[in-house]
């Protein structure tokens, strides 16, 4: 059973977790080994891949860059501990989880003509799309690399889950990007493709380290609905930034989102409330969709659609949305034994993933 | 010890060997499992992917396309039966290989320009390049998908050379983009490059069936040897149809290679020759990268340098490397035990393999 308060005095309460420190172990661990893994690339691709991994600048000088939150190695290591293992047995897990994370950006960047990443030119802009193409394809073999010189039945088992979330990322991003130019979607359609896009590989690392570490298939499972619940409520955050984010924080563009007409939560929710808001956001996108001067709106514009949006209640249901997935993320916990500790810390992790501003 | 002349009377001399029923069986047995693959991938990804292996025409109507040789899936049932399995249980490992084989046709068709591909418009020409992109990184998850799901050790160790294949495909594709920009290549990198992009699969293509019907390393790594420099053969054929194939045949352009300039090992032989014809040759080349008329040249300045690389030798060159390849080919299958009715099999593959016209 889940608690908050644990007895054993190894343990910390939830509220007491320092998330920080567990995000920077994931980040320590984990990125001497996706380094090495990316030193193996052939030129010009290491260095396109440590552009993109923010090692190193557009001109190859080092560069201490934003590796992103690396939410999922720290996850990944969790997992470990959860089937109890070291948290190092869950190291390659995440850094095969890292590696089609970062494949699926690359590509996706260049499919959405996306010209900035944490506040850098996207690897299609600096080195172009072919570069972008073919050292999206080296991560996504080098993670199954990884994993599989383990040599171990564990590590097939591990792959064979990395396989089936990246076939589900991809069949998320397909969805995304035939949304993009249908007039309609709803919202469960767009809960599939979220669950699809980000669900299934945060799902998938919250189960690696414990597969790694001799966990059987239905701790692995109980495990993957934590971290798909968890990952419906990143996304569901993820949208409300895509909308209202700080440029600052985000890195990325004002109104990212509806730039790219993205059919996220915040916008299906409130095409689907109904009421004067939503009738009037439905008319302006509708028209948005054959407009030729979509590409040169002014940030007013713009800001008309999100206050629609807001009005028509989008932007509330999905703070809700994102609070219920992390209600029935923390509850899925309680279907697996695993140290008080480290269930503590898993909750912790999925407290910070629905608070954060980037 | 290999002997086109097996004494076994179930055997036929490699002379007799009916290779275009290998092909066929190899077609007949792996096509069903890899339509039904295909039919997984979520929309619309599986009507693009029926478009890419002619199973459909542009406007969704049922095709009788031209799928390709298929000499890998004739390879990977070989190869099961070189470990004395059934040719079935080479089955996932033909349909495997053909995914990561197809991935890369997407991205690279993609990546070089290519509008033509077995006489019909590329995938990226028909369907826009973001469905190039995704289909590809769906094909390839698909391929380990397949393989993983039959959950033996076998299938794991099955996955792991495909992954090492597929890496080495992509440092190819890597190296061939990087040399398409540099005036010089030799003829060692440019074989290098021919061994990754086109020998890796293949070999992996004749190790795959044996790994899974339970060969040991040993002679799945002999196996790979026979498949590697047939690949080396294969491509080196390919070279020549580049640049001097039937149109009709090929269903590329003429001087399809000399278009993209290529530096196929033709070419890179002639510039390494020497003597008046290599000298002129490379002097028209270095000036065909500065350019900016390339794009419109005609059917004759292609032609002279068609003429060009033959005069320095570099098209005999390409033939005799491919004999030398299929030499060695050859050879390593005897460093296998394996029931001489597959040996002739493979050596008329081989045979198959250099002299054809497609």
């Amino acid at each position: 059973m889940h608690s908050a308060y644990p007895a054993d005095d190894t343990a910390q309460s939830a509220e007491g977790v320092d998330v920080s420190a567990l995000l920077e172990r994931g980040r320590t661990l984990s990125t001497p080994v996706l380094r090495a893994a990316v030193d193996r690339l052939a030129p010009p691709m290491d260095t396109v891949a440590a552009y993109h991994f923010g090692w190193i600048d557009a001109q190859g000088r080092p560069s201490d860059g934003d590796g992103g939150k690396a939410v999922r190695p720290a996850l990944a290591l969790l997992s470990a501990e959860a089937a109890g293992a070291a948290p190092e047995v869950g190291v390659p897990g995440a850094v095969a989880v890292e590696l089609v994370h970062n494949f699926s950006l690359l590509h996706d960047d260049l499919m959405d003509g996306d010209e900035q990443r944490r506040h850098r030119d996207t690897v299609w802009k600096v080195h172009g799309p072919a570069q972008a193409i073919l050292v999206g394809d080296a991560l996504f073999a080098l993670a199954n690399e990884v994993l599989l010189e383990i040599g171990t039945v564990e590590a097939g088992r591990a792959t064979r889950r990395l396989t089936t979330a990246t076939r589900k990322l991809i069949d998320g991003q397909a969805q995304d990007i035939s949304y993009e130019h249908r007039e309609r979607v709803t919202v469960e359609e767009c809960l599939e493709m979220e669950g699809n896009k980000t669900g299934a590989l945060l799902a998938c690392a919250v189960s690696i380290g414990a597969v790694l570490g001799g966990a059987d298939d239905r701790a692995a499972d109980t495990l993957e609905a934590y971290g798909y619940h968890l990952g419906l409520a990143f996304q569901a955050v993820d949208d409300l930034l895509g909308i209202w984010g700080d440029p600052d924080a985000t890195g990325k563009q004002t109104w990212s989102d509806l730039r790219q007409r993205k059919k996220s939560l915040p916008v299906v929710a409130a095409l689907a409330a109904g009421g004067a808001a939503s009738e009037r956001l439905g008319e302006l996108l509708a028209a948005d969709a054959k407009s030729s001067d979509f590409d040169s709106f002014s940030e007013e514009e713009f800001a008309t659609r999100a206050a629609l949006i807001e009005e028509a209640g989008g932007r509330e249901w999905t703070s809700q949305e994102a609070r219920r997935q992390h209600a029935v993320a923390i509850e899925a916990l309680s279907g697996v034994d695993m140290p008080e500790r480290v269930r503590a810390q898993l909750v912790a992790l999925a407290d910070f993933v629905v608070v954060r501003k980037r």
